[in-house]
This record gives structure tokens, sequence and C-alpha cells, in this order.
């Protein structure tokens, strides 16, 4: 039996189009049975965060940190004409005028197509973000996880 | 006969110096025969946009991206020190002092060189650009294209 | 004996993020024994500049572009939450306390790792960045040096 091929993607931006990119491009993968990953970092984990507040207990650094960054995929402003919120207001009216899918959604596609959300535990202490902030369904893992998926990858790509 | 080594890019970003990083990673691949692809999606599509105003028939918030995007390579801004245009305009003073090549000539040499530029028609209906707003010698496809193109490249690249 | 694995990062982005994850990733590859090119591209040179000021015979534009551009990895803003200069100062503070390595020091180990830490020689001179201002220990390089680094890569990524 033939390898599965594989796709390793790093999601590094916290912006909606960035994300959006990086999910189309995974369930594309996946629906070409491709292994995927997508390895969460830095202001990429913020697409993983659940919408509502947690109470956590916190450093004052982390707690700005948190309070100020965007509480999960829907929240996340766009890389490019963003204009204070109109940007992504707009993109998602056109993502529904024209049948495509938001970001929620294409998250959620992800993991009916089984592919592997990680996040960056590393930089999850540095920017203050816990577990319990986090959506169900992700596991944990360092920059060794990451060489370790990416070093036999077909498709590698840092977004 | 060794089969050709492939180099793929998408170029998702819309500015003037990541665009310029990309063809002359494309343009340098290809004279090294490589067969190299360019996927344009989201803001990365206005480097290819011809640039006189052409008429279109959108809705609403579709011309209004259209209207605010830049019209192909030679309007686009810098990613960094982009002071209000005035970045631009260094950025291509120096190239000429240099004798290096301005963006639209980079593209016009992707072309001379068979590097395939394809833009993403999932972004383009998004963003309300149509095919008559693109340049000569483009080709259409969507994310399947890329994946294609991708899973047996050398060099995979998302700029 | 088996071929060593490889990783090439093109690090075209100036900020102290980025060029963080660009390190952390390269140094992570570098532990797993692969052979680790780090090729530092327009924003991303900066990152290998001297911290003092040198004084170099420039033209005009490169001058300014050599004033406004951060000298050393220390010098570095955010791509996010940057707020004129408070979200560095925050990042910094809490990768000491978490015990997490400042990018100088990434940039050390990394060189301790015998990371090829490589400086594009054409964006050097549209720039206006000389030789004598960046730090010991760096090569230098065009596009060719990166193709032929990249086209035999196992991890290529672009940040």
């Amino acid at each position: 039996m033939a390898e599965k091929k594989k796709t390793t993607i790093v999601l590094f931006s916290g912006e909606y189009d960035k994300a959006m990119a990086a999910y189309i491009i995974a369930n594309g993968a996946a629906a070409y049975d491709h292994e995927v990953t997508i390895f969460h970092t830095f202001w990429g984990l913020n697409a993983l965060r659940k919408d509502e507040q947690i109470t956590v207990n916190k450093g004052f650094m982390e707690k700005m940190f948190g309070k100020f960054m965007p509480r999960g995929a829907d929240k996340m402003g766009l890389s490019n004409m963003n204009y204070l919120g109109m940007g992504p207001k707009m993109i998602k009216k056109v993502i529904k005028k024209h049948n495509a899918m938001p970001l929620p959604d294409l998250i959620d596609l992800a993991k009916e197509l089984d592919v592997k959300l990680i996040a960056c535990t590393m930089t999850m202490d540095l920017l203050g973000i816990e577990q319990k902030e986090m959506m169900d369904g992700v596991d944990y893992g360092g920059v060794a996880a990451y060489i370790g998926d990416a070093e036999g990858g077909n498709i590698n790509l840092f977004i």
C-alpha cells in the first residue's frame, strides 16, 4: 500500500483571510487524501480559542495579551483592507452570498476531515493562553512535533 | 530522462515587495530549469489586474473591493515602510538605480520563462474580480489545481 | 551513510515575532540533525545588522532606508499588537519570565548549531545595507544560492 501524502501548515498569522487560506488548503489536501496537520503558533492560536470569556489565573502581561487578542476565528481581522472592522464584515457577506464557507465552518470541516489541529505550547505560555480557553479536539505540542511532521511532508507552508 | 524539478508558490499577499520576492524566486527557479507555478489568491490577485479601469457588472461589495484594491503590480504598496506611498516610490527608484527589475518587468520575464500564472477562481469571486480585468496569459483554477501541482513540488512556498 | 535532511527558510519579514518563529524552527531542525539555512532578504536582513551605528557612504535613498530600518534583532517590532513599541517590550518580558529565549540569543544559538545564515546581496544593494553593518559569521549570496539549497530541502518555508 502506498504511503499517504502529507501536508503540514504552520499557521502563525492571526488574520481571518490568512487563516481562511490555511484551512482551504488544508481541507483541499485532506480531500485529496493527504494526512494534514495545522500547527498553530503565535497569533494563529487565536483561531482555536473559544468565543466565550474564560476566567483564568494569569500574570498581568499574559492577561493583557489574552484580553486584546481575538477570541476565536469569527473575531479576527483582515490582513488587508481591514478598515476598523468593515473589511471582515464585507468579506463575511460576500462569503455568504457566494455560498463559500466562513472560517468557523472551515475549521469544523477540517475536524470532520481528520485534519490534525495542534496548538504550540511554548507560544501559548508566552501569550498566556490556557488549554481551557481552547476549543475541543485540539492537540498540544512543541517545535519537535512540528519538525517530525514536516520533514516527511510533501507540502509544507508557513502562513 | 530525469523528471523536471518543480517550484510552486502561493502568492496571497498584495504588497509590491512580497510579490517581487515571489517573482524573483519563481524566475530564479525557472532559470534553473524548474517547472514553476505561481498560484495567485486573495490580495495576490491584484498583481495580475490590468492597470486600466474595466467596466464590470458587480454587486455593491464586490465593487468596493474592486475599487479600493490596486489595479496591477505597479500600484501595490509595501509591506513595510510604506509611508503613505513614499516607500514604493523609493523602492522603484533604487531598483532603477541598481539596474534591478521592477515588478511589472519581473512578471513579463516570468511569462517568457513559461512560469505558469494561475488566478484562484474562488477568491476572484469573493473579491469581485472578473477575467476581463486580468492581464493576458493567465490560467484559472481552484485549490484542487494547486494541491495537484504542489504535492509533487520540490520547493513550495506561501508568500 | 544516510543523507542529512535539509531545512531552508527564507526570512523576508522584519518583525521580532516572525524572526523568532524562523529561528525557533531553524534551531529545532538543527537539533534534529537537519542541515539548516536561513536566507535573509528584504526586511529580514535587519535581524543580522549590528546594533551600533556604522558610517557608510551611500546615496540618499539608501541612507533613508538604512536610517529608518531597525539595527539588529533587538530593535524589531511585532507583526501584531505592536502598539508603538509596547508589544515588543511585553513580549520580551514574558519571554524572560517563561525562561524562553529572546531573539538575539536564538540567533547566537543558531550559529552554535551551524545553521547557515545567508544575507541576500541583491536586496542589500536595494536597501543600502553594507557588509560592514552586518554581524560576523554571515554568508552572502543571491537567489541562485537559495534555489540550490531549497530544491533538495525537506522543509522549505517563506516567513
